[in-house]
C-alpha cells in the first residue's frame, strides 16, 4: 500500500501556509493526514506521532512552525523518517528565525528545510520522495514539471503577442 | 532546602562554555548538577529530567546549545519551572542561529535568554532567581555586584595613576 | 506576603504590548505594578524604582523598550532582582535592534529577554520566577499549562473532524 | 535493485565538506557516485546528469555549494528526483549567501535545504528517503540514532562520574 | 546595426517591475526584447536564448528574478555578454535574499548586479554599456544625465523659493 | 580656556580600541581624560561624570563600548554635550549589536554614533565639534585632512612608478 | 554671529523624514537652510555647498539620504565641519542599507550618525554641537530635556491615575 | 583604438584584492591603468578622473573599496561610462557594509556590483562589456570559459579515477 504524508502545523495560525500543502498534495492523490501538534504545548502528542509515524503507514512527515519553529526537529528526534520543515513568517524579523531554527540542525538530525512559507514546495518535496517506490507519482511528478515548463512557455508566448501588437 | 541549580548541554563540545556556568554557580554556594542531555538524540531523557525536575528539588534550568538551539525550548515544554537559555555560537553564522533559535519562543512557553555564549550571566540570573527565596544568596548576590564595582573602580584608579604618570 | 511584579515600559507607545503582559499578570493574580519609566527621559526615576524595588516587596520587573532598548540594562544595573526584558519592534530593523540591545548584556548583568513583542511570555516567565516561592502560583502555571495543551488538542479534534467532513 | 545516490560538487574547493557526506553514505553501504560539476562552468555535464539521473538508477541527488549556490537548483530544474542542498560557507558573509541562495527556491523546484556546512546531514537525510524502500537501510539509520543516543548517555554518564569524583 | 538589450524575467509576477526597464530602454531608443524565461522552469529555453544571444545581435542581457534569483547566473554561464541582474524583492527576507544569489557569483562568472527591484538602473547600465560603440546613445546617456541633474536644481530651486515665502 | 575632550570605556578590555582615539586627541593637542566608567557596572560613576562634565569643562564626551553597548546612551541621558558612541565588537555578531544598541537611540536623546571600532573617527569628530570654537583646531583639522589627501596621492604617485617600472 | 545650521537631502522624497529636523531646529531658534543635493545627481553642487560652508557661517551639515546613502560621506569628503548623517528607511532592506552607508565611513573621515529615519535627533545633535559656543542654546536644550523628562512623568502620573482607577 | 580599463582602489590596503583584477585584464591584453584615488581623501581626483576617463579612452572604470564603500558611486556621477564595483571585506561585518554601500544606488546611477572581494570576476565583467567591440577579446572570453569548463571536466576525471582506484 502507498505510504502516506502527513503535515503537522505547530498552530493554527499556520493554517493557510499549510493549506497550500495540503491542496497540493491532494492534487497528486497522495493519501495524507493533517494535524495540529505544538512541540511546545503537546510535545507528547507531537512526539508519540512521530514515533509511531512508520508502523502507522507514514513516508514523509511535513512540519510547518514559526518563530523559534522547533517542530521539524521535535519531529526529527522520534523517527528516523524524512522530515520536511516549512519556516512559517511571523510578525517579526520576515521569517529569518523559523528559517535558522529549522535548518541549522545539529549533525544526525537532519530537516529537509525548503523556503520560509514555502509549502507548496514542501508538498512536491514529499511527492518527489514517495515516488521513488510509486512510479505512477513518478509520471504525475514528470506531468506536472511539463504542465509548469508549459505554463512560462505559454506566458512567454502571451507576452510576445502582446508585445508585437504595440 | 535549598533549591538546586541544573545546566544541561545540548552536546559535550559545549563544555568550555558552559564551564563557566558551572564555576560561577560553584562560587555562589548554590547546590547544581550539569547534564549531557540533546533535544534530538536523548529527547526522552531531556524531557523526564524536566518533568521531574521540579519534584527533584531544582528551582531553574540552564539549557546551552548551538546552531538551531532546541533544548531550552525542549524543556520549557515539560516543566513550568524557569528555564534560561544560553545561545551557543558555532562555527556558522556567528550565533545568531543560536540565539534566534532560544529567544522567538511561541507565546505561553517563555526562555530566558541571555547573550551569545553568556554562561556566566546565566548563572547569575539563576542565582538572581533562586535568591528571591534564599537572603543569603541575595547577599551574595549584592556583594558581587559590589566586588564588581570596585574592581572597575580600581581599574579606573590604576588607569589615571597610569595616565597621570605620563 | 506574596512578592509583587513590575513592568516598566520605556514610552507610552509601548503600552499596546505591555497590556499583554499585565492582563497575564492579573490572569494569575499576581500583584503588580506597572510604570512608564524611560532609561534615557527619567533615567533617575528609573534608577530609584529598581534600587528600592527589593524593599519594596518587588520580585521581578519586566521591561519593555524598543530600538537600543537600554531600559532593562539600566534597571538591571541597580537592583540584583531578576529583571525580563522584551525588545519591542519599532518602525525600523523589524526588532532586531531591540533585541540585540537587550540580550546582549555584559558578563555580570543578565537580563532575561523574551521574544520580540514577547509580552505574554514575560509576564508567563514572572510567574515561573515567582512560583518557586508560591505553591498556588505554580499551580496555576500547571493549569494554564495544561489548559494550553487541551486547546490545541481541542483544535486538532476539530480538524480531524472538518477534514473528515470532507 | 538499490537505489544510487550522488554527490555532486560545485567545485573540488568543497571536497573536505563533501568528503563528510561520502564517509556517511559509505558507512551506510548505500550505493554512491561523487563527481565535480559547476552550474556555471559545466552546465550541459551538470544537466546532463541531473536528466539522466532517474534512468542511471539514482534516488537522490546531493548538491553542495558555496557563495551564489545555484547548483542544487540547476540539478532540480532537471529531474524530478528529491534534491538536497547543502550550502557551503566560503570566505564572506558567513554562509548566509549559500543557504539563502540554496533554501529560497521559489514554488515547484523544491530543494531538500540542509545546515550549512551540513554535509554528514545530507548524506543522513539521502539514507532517510532511500530507506523508504529498502528496509534493511531503514534499520541501519535506527541503529545508527540508537548509537547516538547511546553515545550521548555515555558522556553522560562520564560526566556524572568525573562530577563525582571531584 | 545597433546590438540589442534583452530582459528575461523569470517569472510574470516580475513585470511590474521590469516593465521599468523596458521603458526605459524604450527612452533611449535601445532595441530590445523581453520574455519570460525560468531557470527552473524553462531551463532549456533560457540557456539556448543566452547561448545564441551575441549571434542574435543582442550585446547585453538582463535578468530579474526574486528569492533564490539563479536566473542571471544560468544565463551568464551560456554566454560571455554582459548579464545585468535586477534581485526582486519577494514576500519574505527583504529582497536580501535574491540580493545574495544574485551578486555573490563564484569566480570566472560575474553578473553585473544592481539594487534591489533597480529595474530602472538595470537598463542605464545596459544603455552605458551598449554605448560604448554607440556615440548617439552615449550623448543620451549625457542628457539624461544633465536631465536629472536639472531636475534636482530645479527641485532645489522650488524648495527655497517655498522656504523663503514662509 | 578650550574645552576638554573625555574618552570613557566600558570596560578596560576595550583600550586598544580607545587608545586610538587617546592619540589622536593627542595629536591634535586637544586636553582629555579617559576614565573606565561602566554603564552596568558602576552607574553612578558614569551618571556622575556626565551630569558634571559641562561645568568640568567638557565639550565632548566619546564612549565606546560592545555587545549591548549602552554606555554612550547612558550618559546621554545625563547631559546635553554632544555624546560620540564607538561601538565596539565584541566575539560574537561581528560588531552589529554594538552597532545597533549604539546608533538606534530613541527620539530626544542622540548618539553621534562613527563605524564600529571606529575610534581615530570618533577622536577626528570630537575635534571638528570643538573645533567650531576654536580657530586653531580648525586649521589643524584642515592640515590633517591636507595630509591625508597628500598621502594618498603619495601612494598614487609611488603606484604609478611601481606600474611604469614594470 | 551665531553659526547656521544646514540639512541637505538627496532627494525631495526625503522631505517628511527631513521636515522633522527642520521643525526642531526651528523649535530651537537655529537659523538653518535646508536645500536638495543629490551626492549623484549634483556632486558639484554639493561639493560646493561643504567646501564653502564653514565660510558662509555654517556650524553643522545634516545630510539625510536612503539606500547606498552617500550623501554624508560625499559631504565630510569637502569640509571639516561636524557632519551629521541620517539613514532614511527605503522600501527595500528596512533601513539597514542606508545606515551601512553612513556609519561605516573609512578613517579620516567621520560622520556622526543618528537612528534610522531619526531626524528629530539630528537636529537635537546639531543643537548640542552649536551650543558649546551658545550659552542660550545650550539653556533651551537643558530646558527641552526637562520638558521631556516633565512629559514622560505627567504620562506616568497619568497611567497610575488610570490604573488606581480600576 | 581599443578602449582601456581602469581600475580604481579607495586604499593601497585595497591591492591584494585588487591585483587579481589587475591580474586577469592583463591576461586578457587589455590594455589598464591603476590607480589609488579616495573618494573621500581625494574627492578632486577620483572626480576628475572619473569625468575626464572618456576622453582619455576608458571604457570602464572599476573600483574597489571597503566599509561604507562610496568610490563606484562617487565615480558614476561623474561619467556615463559602465562602474563596476567590487566590495571589499574589511574587519567587521564580514563585508556587507561594502556590498550594500556600493550595489544600492539610486535611481539614475548604476553601479555594476559583483561578488564580495570578486575582484577577478569584475575583470572578466569588464572584458566582456569592452568585447562587445572588440572581437578578439569576445574569443580570448569564450576561450577562457572553454578553459574554465576543460579545467572541471579535468578535476572531475582526476575525481573519478582517484575514487575507481580505492
Amino acid at each position: 500500500m502507498a505510504k502516506k504524508a502527513a503535515i503537522i502545523m505547530g498552530s493554527d495560525s499556520d493554517r493557510p501556509i499549510v493549506q497550500k500543502a495540503m491542496d497540493k498534495l491532494a492534487s497528486f492523490g497522495i493519501p495524507y493526514e493533517t494535524h495540529i501538534f505544538s512541540a511546545h504545548r503537546t510535545p507528547v502528542q507531537a512526539a508519540e506521532f512521530a514515533r509511531s509515524a512508520r508502523d502507522n503507514g507514514f513516508g514523509v512527515l511535513i512540519a510547518a512552525a514559526g518563530k523559534a519553529a522547533h517542530l521539524a526537529g521535535a519531529l526529527a528526534a522520534q523517527t528516523t523518517l524524512p522530515i520536511i520543515g516549512i519556516p512559517v513568517k511571523s510578525s517579526t524579523l520576515d521569517g529569518l528565525d523559523a528559517l535558522l531554527s529549522t535548518v541549522q540542525m545539529p549533525s544526525g538530525m537532519p530537516v529537509a528545510t525548503v523556503a520560509i512559507d514555502g509549502a507548496e514546495n514542501a508538498a512536491i518535496l514529499a511527492a518527489q520522495i514517495l515516488a521513488l517506490s510509486d512510479d505512477a507519482l513518478a509520471d504525475k511528478l514528470i506531468a506536472m514539471r511539463e504542465d509548469m515548463t508549459a505554463a512560462v512557455l505559454k506566458k512567454e508566448k502571451a507576452l510576445q503577442e502582446e508585445l508585437s501588437a504595440n
